[in-house]
């Protein structure tokens, strides 16, 4: 197994030469300036990224890290723990949303077992089991520090290693956005009221239960909010080490990543933090529902693409940004220029004037 | 040519046993109630639309209607009044910001001359000329009642005609942003300055200019509010007629039409004004950086779907829409129900108790 730290190292700074190339092809694209907005910056970020101007995002993939929660025991889920198995079984069926709409779009799916809290016998599920769930974080430690890195680094070496030219992160784990919660409190060193929503849909009375859930592990664990690892092994997941790990190794790997709902952006917050120079190589998909979401990516100054009040996870939010990531890239690849166009000069004259208030006004 | 009143009529209510069937289906489906938002509303508003219950939005095709406008002569546009030919053309050519998204897409374009101001040699254009260019609105009417009757008429046939499962609907006249706001101003009873942006990119000058000449459209040519044909004619333009009539063609043929930014909001507003039904059959795309755009929206109570600052026009906001909404659509089609993804009756027990207040919180 390879060294946290070493992945960590590896992952360098967007290619500066290839953002500057880049923005200077979309400034000359037959449009009024900015006028395709965040299409344009992402076609630059692509750029910044894999340090090609020119990139077509064909092979996409969802990397979705299962495991299951012992904090489940204190009642604080909608659903039984049962669904993390059946639902990670599902996922390499294209029967969940996620897997149904990457299969729509033509994304591989890879399901991988971090710690469902049951012996899978589906061939398709990828084992990388480190435990039969993980402990009651609501009376201790979810994990020792030994096995969140074990987890962490398991993530980043699958996107390390996938033949993909985007990624996204998902998740499948029944509590998974009680210890979401959790982590993303203590980060934040937010209060768990701001941070706790209703998950897969409880009543208020779960709901109440949940957040004094969610205080108690944090009062119990005392996790140091500077310690990410102590945070995630205290408080966290399989599910939310192994995606805070695949965040890193995408970004060590060169490759855009997809940010999903929220238990994937407490994730991608918790690898900013170890890691700050893997944010330039995350993509928002679409505003979860879910409260907490839209801390965790402030926190990382990112806004979504996606207005569709969805709230499931697995990644579903992925495969739909993946084709917004694409269609950047292929305005840059494909629009015509100014010159290609044959739009005269008085326009461009003008243009300029324009791009200087649009600049201003932007702010 | 048909008859204005004829095709109106036409128009038919959404099919109300489909989309409860649909509905039906959705809350089967092995997922907490109301996880995947707006992608559930989608697929039963397609199913009310086409009037069963699976769909499959596989034929893509956008509608550009290309006019020029006569105001432009009051020096209120950033680009000169020859780029509506040249862009008309490109559109054609998979060269623009909007037809090279369609390409990418899969998404056929069809562009439609309603008054460009030059004769156009590229055969791909289809000539439906009614005028070279409206007459200046900021000193008298733009078109006559005749004209905006066969533009809208124009438009209708085309959305009936298409062989298409979902359309959307973009315009290219250097210009429009003036008189989309001339229309909404009047349709709205709103202050100009509410609903009037810099377009492609103007000077603070132009921009005060352009409010100016706004008002004194509105002021010269006093059109009645109720009578949206005479707001279009006196103060809009070819491309929003042709555009207006798109929108209730495409309802009269029963199929699902996508808005694309402010201009195309407006004109959806004319539609839905002249004929409320037809509001049912559209679905919105990208929140337009334009001003103006957000007003129009909530006249016609919806919100969009894309946060991607995008200004463009063309219908550029349209494919990726579509992307939406066949996800929507597969998702309905190919998801398990609860009782195919072997998820037992205690959790459905809960679904039901998480149900209720899923619905209270939505609101």
């Amino acid at each position: 197994m390879m060294e946290l730290e070493k992945i960590i190292e590896s992952v360098k700074a967007l290619d500066e030469a290839a953002i500057t190339a880049a923005a200077k092809r979309q400034e000359n694209l037959a449009k009024p300036p900015r006028s395709l907005g965040r299409l344009e910056d992402l076609s630059v970020q692509v750029a910044g990224i894999t340090g090609k101007i020119y990139n077509r995002i064909e092979k996409k993939q969802l990397l979705v890290f299962s495991g299951d929660n012992g904090v489940v025991e204190e009642n604080v889920s909608s659903a039984p723990q049962s669904v993390t198995l059946q639902q990670t079984v599902n996922l390499t069926r294209a029967k969940t949303g996620a897997s149904v709409l990457a299969k729509h779009f033509g994304c591989r799916v890879t399901v991988v077992d971090m710690g469902v809290n049951a012996d899978i016998t589906e061939q398709k599920v990828v084992n990388c089991k480190i435990a039969y769930g993980t402990a009651n974080i609501a009376k201790g430690p979810a994990m020792s520090r030994e096995q969140a890195i074990r987890a962490i680094v398991t993530g980043a070496q699958f996107a390390m290693e996938a033949d993909a030219d985007i990624l996204g992160i998902g998740e499948m784990g029944i509590g998974n956005t009680t210890t979401s919660s959790a982590v993303l409190a203590v980060l934040l060193d937010a209060e768990v009221e701001a941070v706790t929503g209703r998950g897969g849909g409880i009543t208020d009375e779960s709901f109440l239960k949940k957040k004094d859930v969610i205080r108690r592990a944090i009062e119990i664990n005392s996790p140091d909010p500077e310690d990410i690892i102590e945070v995630i092994s205290k408080v966290g997941g399989f599910d939310i080490a192994a995606m805070c790990g695949a965040f890193i190794g995408a970004a060590a790997a060169r490759r855009p990543v997809v940010i999903d709902g929220f238990i994937s952006a407490v994730a991608a917050l918790c690898a900013s933090k170890l890691c700050p120079q893997v944010t330039g190589y995350m993509i928002p998909s679409h505003a979860s529902y879910e409260l907490g979401y839209r801390l965790a990516m402030e926190a990382m100054g990112m806004e979504p693409m996606l207005l569709l009040g969805m709230r499931l996870g697995e990644g579903s939010g992925c495969p739909l940004a993946f084709e917004i990531v694409a269609a950047a890239c292929a305005v840059l690849n494909d629009m015509a220029t100014f010159d290609e166009a044959g739009i005269d000069d008085d326009y461009l004259e003008e243009i300029r004037v324009g791009d200087k208030f649009s600049v201003e006004d932007k702010r």
